[in-house]
């Protein structure tokens, strides 16, 4: 029952920030084509960050079928990618706004690896919390996706002050190794759950 | 339980959309009648976007009474429909602003149009993965509905560019469509579940 | 089922309601006591606000105890209460700037009494779907509150224009209206549910 | 069941809150680290106030575990403390900007405070209609955690006009207070429910 509450938490903080960045795509001052120009870039930075929430709402998703009891270190773990996710209105804010510049496409890529790295210790957290031989700590196995977004992230936030649009590339090839081969999987194993495909690269 | 999960998260993004799209009539700087005179636009294109959000969950709401497995693709053809809606806030400002000028009523149609497009993405998602025995595939049966809205904002795309005013119209068409034979059949055919009415046009 | 996705929803939309209206609490430009000071009457509009959302939210809950049935009448209706009350931070905005001007305090009005109307119109809704002889016809009965409400809030929009401190006062009465007797008969009819006290004025 | 719908309601306002309150960190105007720099104490008076949210939603969570039967009282002690936390964004976006003011780090405290008040408001309600034989009275005991806090603030308040520098010591003592011992406790006794060492310091 606490595990429910926790999810719908989670639930009500996801949708808020993904409906918040659109905040970001303020509305136009003019009615010609021109006007919506300044948009474009802020544009593509919101359907980036749009994919990568849902992403990370897709995988908590799964995350939270994968175990029972809800300790505190759990909630803390949890509420801390809570607190990383939501800084994604900022930096998509800033990013769209000043879109070839190094700053901002860096602090893109450290709100990226800091998610990352929070939900990692959230796995982690619910792993020692269930035991390593619990279906979390199978399924998970090696976690190869978890550790490629973690070295592009980290090296999309070195490459932003020397070729910004190599970091672009890096966050777009992270959103597609999450997004492409979850399909795949699924259907390959033919698994009615769609949940597990994703933690199985 | 995933679709459980599914639709809270599908209800949370729809109720902020529907409620930050108020946040576009700002407060007036002015305390008379004439200070209220730039919302009036403001006001209608928020009654016309409200009532095709509240559209939307409704249909929605009956969609997801059709299905019980959630496969990723469902999950993605739901965000890809939550992204087109959550332009609904931008583009409700900017016809606001702008009322009768050509750009933002097409654009509007253009949000109309993709997040019509991307809602019979997930029916077609949806009944892929039931069958087409399904109970979802009969009792949209042809979508006439679904087929006239997707022309009426094609049409009234086109139209921005000649007669503002009659995109105006259209979108309201697309609206009443949706909103007064719903009851109607409803009525008729005295069905106690609210939902079947409106995919059977 | 299809009830609790209609309850979920309308909580979400009056909990972004009733929190947004913070947003109008604009962050002092300055850090003395002067710079809190054109504060101070936004800050009782909104404790307004909030009291008028909040016993919104309270009947409304208690309203959907009363009934099993969705129908799409009731939803729509439903839908209606929720746009007039999605206008509650503009008008809490206009009054907390204007607060002594006859216009801000008339519209606040306005959108006060298209609410109470919008209510009634989903409880007539209802109580038809369900039948006279339901518990809700029964719980409500002759519903002075309602009708007083009303009536309050049509004489605070006359009022405005004339006296100013009167609206204010009758927007004040009917939510102590509201507040005050709920408790009152449900400690002296040691009712269980704390519910049933709200219709039985 | 109506416990079910107070509880959504409650976490949809405070995920709300702790959402919003990301709005007050804006888009840098500059792409350079220099651009970043007033953001920096907003981002540090945001972090505490998340933990604060944070903290208030964990034991909002484990309150609500420990009753069954909502009353009106409780319904309004509750909407109550919802009121002071949704405080939180304004005096937030104060505090970080004025951040080595007096007046901005005394509301600070004076949010906190009362937020503080409103939760031990609720307690209480929730005590009278619950019996002070019930799980809840037995949980709390002298509730020092909760002393501690109250005392915490109101020093704070005070300091705030003598040393500014000691109240925003006193604000991350009380989180330090909630956050730490909460492990500490859950661990040594192994208890499974997370919650109960929230309320045995």
């Amino acid at each position: 029952m606490g595990k429910n509450r926790l999810e719908a938490f989670s639930d009500g903080v996801l949708a808020i920030i993904i409906t918040i960045m659109v905040l970001e795509l303020k509305v136009p001052h003019g009615s010609d084509l021109d006007a919506l120009r300044p948009l474009v870039p802020v544009f593509f930075s919101y359907v980036l960050s749009f994919v990568f929430i849902g992403i990370y709402w897709n995988n908590h998703h799964h995350l939270f079928h994968s175990f029972q009891r809800v300790t505190a270190g759990i909630m803390w773990a949890n509420l801390h990618l809570l607190f990383w996710l939501s800084l994604f209105p900022l930096v998509t804010g800033w990013i769209g706004e000043y879109h070839s510049e190094a700053m901002p496409t860096a602090l893109y890529g450290v709100v990226c690896l800091m998610s990352a790295i929070a939900y990692t210790i959230l796995q982690i957290t619910i792993i020692r919390s269930e035991g390593s031989e619990s279906m979390l700590a199978r399924a998970i196995g090696s976690d190869m996706k978890g550790r490629v977004s973690l070295l592009c992230y980290a090296l999309a936030i070195g490459a932003a002050f020397v070729e910004q649009w190599v970091s672009d590339g890096l966050y777009c090839l992270v959103a597609l190794i999450w997004l492409v081969p979850d399909r795949r999987v699924e259907k390959a194993l033919g698994q009615s759950d769609a949940g597990k495909g994703t933690h199985k690269p």
